[in-house]
């Protein structure tokens, strides 16, 4: 390849780049888009970020904060791209803050990255962090890279609210809901745990893992609800709906009954191209919904007729179930038969 | 042992607690200090914590932010116990809201921590993060929890001020001062590296290490400088002395002359206890205000008798040198002789 520059054959890993090189590389592409109004000192620039509150908070009330990990054993599935490593790692957080129904604004990065990575590597995880960061509106205004054993990011994000949304506030009687639907990252996951075994159209597996390696945080909507006022609890469904539903239970200090054939698994988009039969994948679609991977929010709402149809017109959510008392426990109900919800999802340890 | 409970058996490792129970652990130490105007919702108690702004800021104008990571196999060095690992993730962090000038406030901590971690280990790390924050009435907000290959832990760290103080702004003519004294984590780091080879005095062995293993954030004298108004420019030293004088003069564009004599190497308290030869153990006092460590601040002021007396009066400081041209480079002067500083410092990769 004699039209390869010399420059970029020398510095085909990390550690012949060097730290310095890397963090110029890197503090170029964060700082390439950010609003100078309210970060007046971007990522790489000296110590800190510096930040110019009034110009960032649009008159909230709150400052909302976030930490969250992503790393290479624990947490990325196979065949993820770098690009979609560095995505993760912001969507994650921004969940949060979604699940808060508060507006993000910065987001900082810390990357442990092993010595022999290749520097195009690094760069598209770089890419894909700005790219997510950037999609929600959100500056990377700070960061950290050390060498480490194995890719690991943690996020942390900012976002600013005036009334942010509690895990705790679910009344008896509230309506259960879900934005978006459930599902599909846990079908991409099924697909790459058995893709030499499985055939699925390829509609349907490219979907599957775009949901899985690239998730979307539900920031608009989040906003949407709490701007409603009509939202009493909310959470992200980051570990699985019924995890989510047992803390949401726990804060409130309720019970929820769960109608099986509500829960909107797998989009509308994966629905109609699915020409295959999960149960053929050894899959149910109970088993997809509590995976979890989709970021979708859960939410509970003050029963209102007019207040449900105002919401349901500006975002693409649906009712599941509702709110009983703590004593009731959480239920999932198909027609007639009642069927205690186990408390499965990750863990960590 | 009869009288041990049997709960603490069980809950040996960190594996058999859960993340669950582990969260609960670290959740309850965090939040047992917080300042319920400020942090209306602090660690754990939801997707995101929750900052009222008004109270936090106390009219600042400025958010200021800055993240790191200290990791098992490149940052701590051996012999530092649990404690002071957690005091460490949290003092490189405010050491940097110290270079702003800054007022911390608020701290979230992402840790990644082996599964077989024994519980009596973190519980002593989260220890250490929430003593050293809240010496510095930071409230430790956030956090997140990830099995990891080694223990690795990144801090992202939040504070408010009016007037951040930049690595830009020092001008020819500057007088160059540090903070306290340098080469006391170094003058530790050799007793360890040499420990069975050479012979100090306790009471040496004991502050040396102490100053390596328990760094002290120079979060009030950063906000005295910074309120002077007399500082034209500030960094941390946190990889020795020649690399904050480099990092300073590419941001300000000027050059400097540092007087060797003037340089504070050893804290009185060592340079009292001092009964040992330096050069028996190998060490320069050069190379020791080069190694970093101590986290103390380089900084330069506008020349101004009053001012200097003022300033001096407040924190303790020693002027070390002047600010030159950007063509002079960087100089280090003993008596008629002039050497050209060599960029030596830690780099990770």
């Amino acid at each position: 390849m004699p039209n390869k520059p010399l420059s970029k054959e020398k510095e085909r890993f990390i550690e012949q780049l060097g730290e310095r090189g890397l963090i110029e590389t890197i503090v170029t592409k964060f700082n390439a888009n950010v609003n100078r109004q309210i970060v007046t000192v971007g990522a790489g620039e000296d110590d800190c970020a510096v930040i110019d509150v009034d110009s960032a908070r649009g008159g909230r009330k709150y400052l909302v904060v976030t930490t969250d990990t992503v790393q290479e054993s624990t947490h990325l599935p196979k065949g993820i791209s770098p690009f979609q490593i560095g995505w993760t790692a912001a969507a994650v957080n921004l969940s949060d803050i979604a699940a808060m129904g508060a507006h993000p604004f910065a987001f900082t990065v810390a990357m442990g990255i092993p010595a022999h990575t290749e520097t195009s590597f690094m760069e598209e995880v770089v890419e894909g962090i700005e790219k997510c960061a950037s999609a929600y509106h959100t500056a990377v205004v700070g960061g950290d890279v050390t060498r480490s054993k194995e890719v690991i990011l943690t996020g942390t994000c900012f976002g600013f609210a005036d009334r942010p949304v509690r895990r705790a506030g679910a009344e008896i009687g509230d309506l259960v809901c879900v934005t978006g639907s459930l599902g599909n990252a846990a079908l991409g996951m099924n697909l790459i745990k058995r893709d030499r075994e499985i055939k699925v159209p390829m509609k349907v597996e490219e979907i599957a893992k775009k949901a899985l390696f690239q998730p979307l945080p539900r920031i608009q909507e989040g906003i949407a609800l709490a701007d409603s006022g009509l939202v009493t609890s909310m959470i992200d469904i980051s570990d699985g709906l019924a995890l989510s539903l047992a803390e949401l239970a726990k804060s409130s200090g309720v019970g929820f009954e769960i109608y099986e054939d509500k829960v909107p698994v797998l989009s509308e988009e994966l629905r109609t191209a699915e020409t295959f039969d999960l149960s053929s994948i050894g899959v149910e679609r109970r088993a997809l919904a509590f995976y979890g991977g989709d970021y979708e929010l859960l939410f509970t709402i003050d029963i209102d007729a007019n207040g449900l149809k105002r919401i349901s017109e500006t975002i693409n959510m649906s009712v599941i179930g509702k709110v009983t008392p703590h004593e009731a426990g959480i239920y999932f109900k198909k027609g007639e038969e009642k069927e205690k919800i186990e408390l499965v999802g990750y863990q960590h340890f």
